[in-house]
């Protein structure tokens, strides 16, 4: 991600103006490649590859996979194919494919043959899992062994591969049709005699993700079992890769973000879109489409109020109690949303305890209904003294009406603010897509409805 | 976290009842820990103690560590004092330290004494951290390395100590003081050559936590630099522990959901209510509360109605604009504090963008307001046929005036959401409180300000 650092950039531009590369090296190497890649973040693309052009190109290439995607774009746009084919050729393979992925396409062609032929297949390989799948994110850079091995051999040919793989702390032992076996960590092997054979102190337990799966659920299982890495295999058992604990940590970072956003009704996919970079133009698209259909939604709700317009007109101070009963319902049921659609990612429930949950929820319900019941009394008795009122009716049937409605409808806004995540995750959707505004204005609905129908009932007008 | 598996709980409790501890104790080795304590989740603390018990010691704390807190205080609960020492001494320092804390005050005392003297004093050093510090993850099974040895006797000093430490991939340099001077990895000692000196190949860059700091900053910290574990020291700069990339991930995920929670208005800590293990009375709590406030709240919006009472019966169509004024105004200004909201837990924007963020969210809200006007118009248009006037107003004045109102209201709406995040992260708050609920209710009084005032000012009713 980009965040400006004022206090740095102007020092690195003097650097530059004056041609001083050896201050622009010991930039580089002095700080930690992430940081690095912060500062020069701060600078215009050319800026920032003239400062990494100053160091070597195995840092170069690590402090490059650290910038966001959109500034990695920018600076490969003005290198020439040579230059872009050696700057890939150091990435690791699962950020170098994710960058050439959102390459132009006529970049794309042209750069592919000036790759060697191992890089291009790879990126072939990689690109070709689709977006969101564990096979989208894993990395061709791992370590394997096979089982016949000694664990001194095992050491021996970890040091050899160690400048290649993105990890050496576990090595996936694998057969001779490269069907995964099991993994040894390098603890293992350490603490293993010389001698021992990997195929007697390997974990042989069966944790690992299938190309296809969604990188959420891989991420998930690098959590829930601790690992420092997952093996990716193919419906043969076949092994495709890894995903290491780092990409894993990027991915439940990126989802909450999503999910969030998904859930306060915005569209897009935050990966494409860290927030400064974003024009005006695309936020607006982003945020546009659920505005203007709740919108149009609140045509609904206006409608139910132009037909008891009658009542409104006999009774004016139910007027007085609309926003309330709306923004009421709308806080309680996206309460028990919010709750749902957690415990559902966090696999607290699964949409097979439907019913305990809605048990749960319409427990809570009646405490809240009764809670907010006394409230809207009192106010009701509080503040209707002033209002006229049509004869036969008294202010403390109106109390009790409010009361009654607003009660009913904590009950509905609690209940479906808890139902449709659980039917969404039913239909193996994730539930965050239950829009909190969008619930906000179902049980507006809801609400006009129960307000008005309580009203008739209770006070006959 | 307590997930019911229906299928294996039954042949469990079959084992059980036929004491079949052979059985017991080949399941408990035959999944991974983790699985193991999903598993047994499904039991009660008895039955699941009953299964541990047929394991060794080292499995079953491990298997135990994996269980929910509430779950571990449950069955803690039924163990005598032994045995408890027991299992508390093979649990990790940060989770034995983190059940401890969270035991009943009287078993705490009586537990102390019968632990031995290291891993009572152990316990004290790590309780006495505030919750939500990086002093409070911390764990102290971490190696250390003095700087003379050599990358050989390196080695052979992490294989003796790798059976008590959370990891041996990084081993921390200390000097005599036990301040932190660096660290290596496992994989440089391995690269190394045998006779190196750990002061020649250690990274000496600065990337460490202090005890007081928060831990999502300790946690994120792993997560820029992709670190495997990452060293906390005191305002000495003296070794106190590490936090591993799994408890990074797990504070990760603990932090969203809170997040949410609070951005959601639900308060209490995630981590202390796992969603179906909460009594109702306890969500009722953690919901009553803003609920409550915001309902209070709403008095403001009845009364400004109330006062425009006389408006509102000249001309009850504008009544039909109310759920929809109040909505839009709800999402875009909801919509905007989301995304400044996450863009500042992601380190996207700072409160020093303060004007940036303004700007694009100005003309974000322009757009918005441009289309949303728009829709406005129409419905005025298409559904105010029937309705009565006042003289001297015509239906497209009035359509005029709703549209204007909307527009500004989604202008302010979209600001005021951008704009408290931005506040109260400036005040070094999280700015997940801005609550959603609580900024629609803002921006319900604000909209009827706003939209009384529109009318009469523009129809001079």
């Amino acid at each position: 991600m980009r965040t400006r650092n004022p206090l740095v950039a102007p020092e690195l531009r003097e650097m530059l103006a004056s041609g001083d590369s050896q201050a622009l090296r010991h930039f580089c190497e002095s700080v930690h490649p992430a940081s690095a890649a912060e500062l020069v973040s701060a600078l215009s693309g050319e800026e920032a590859w003239g400062v990494l052009r100053h160091t070597d190109m195995s840092l170069r290439a690590e402090i490059f996979s650290h910038l966001d995607r959109d500034f990695q774009v920018e600076i490969i746009e003005i290198l020439h194919r040579g230059a872009i084919a050696r700057l890939l050729a150091e990435m690791s393979a699962d950020d170098r494919a994710d960058l050439f992925k959102h390459l132009p396409e006529e970049l794309r062609e042209s750069v592919l043959p000036a790759m060697a032929h191992v890089e291009r297949e790879d990126i072939r390989r990689l690109v070709a899992y689709e977006e969101g799948t564990a096979g989208a994110v894993m990395t061709s850079d791992y370590a394997t062994l096979s089982p016949e091995l000694t664990a001194s051999q095992a050491i021996e040919h970890l040091r050899e591969v160690a400048p290649d793989a993105e990890t050496i702390y576990y090595a996936y032992v694998i057969d001779g049709q490269r069907r995964l076996l099991g993994f040894v960590s390098l603890k293992d092997l350490i603490l293993a005699r010389r001698g021992a054979r990997i195929s007697d102190i390997m974990h042989g337990e069966a944790i690992f993700a299938r190309v296809q799966d969604d990188q959420e659920d891989a991420a998930r299982k690098i959590r829930k079992y601790d690992l420092i890495a997952l093996p990716v295999v193919n419906d043969d058992d076949v092994l495709m890769g890894i995903i290491t604990h780092d990409d894993a940590m990027d991915i439940i970072t990126q989802e909450h973000t999503e999910d969030m956003e998904k859930f306060m009704a915005i569209a897009g996919s935050h990966e494409d879109a860290v927030y400064m970079r974003s024009s005006a133009w695309r936020h607006f698209k982003n945020r546009s489409i659920w505005v203007f259909v709740l919108a149009l939604f609140g045509l609904v709700s206006g409608y139910i109020i132009q037909s008891f317009e009658g009542m409104l007109l006999q009774l004016v101070i139910l007027t007085t109690f609309i926003p309330m009963l709306a923004d009421t319902g709308g806080n309680t049921g996206s309460q028990s949303a919010t709750l749902v659609v957690r415990a559902l990612a966090l696999k607290e429930v699964s949409p097979r305890d439907f019913r305990r949950v809605l048990a749960k929820e319409f427990q809570v319900a009646i405490l809240l209904a009764l809670m907010l019941g006394v409230v809207a009394f009192g106010r009701v008795l509080l503040f209707g003294a002033g209002s006229t009122v049509p004869e036969g009716v008294s202010l403390g049937m109106i109390a009790m009406a409010v009361s009654v409605a607003l009660g009913v409808q904590v009950v509905v806004a609690t209940l479906v603010g808890a139902l449709m995540p659980l039917l969404v995750s039913k239909l193996n959707r994730d539930p965050a897509v239950i829009a909190s505004p969008a619930l906000t204005t179902i049980v507006d609905i809801t609400g006009l409805l129960i307000f008005f129908a309580t009203v008739k009932l209770m006070l006959g007008i």
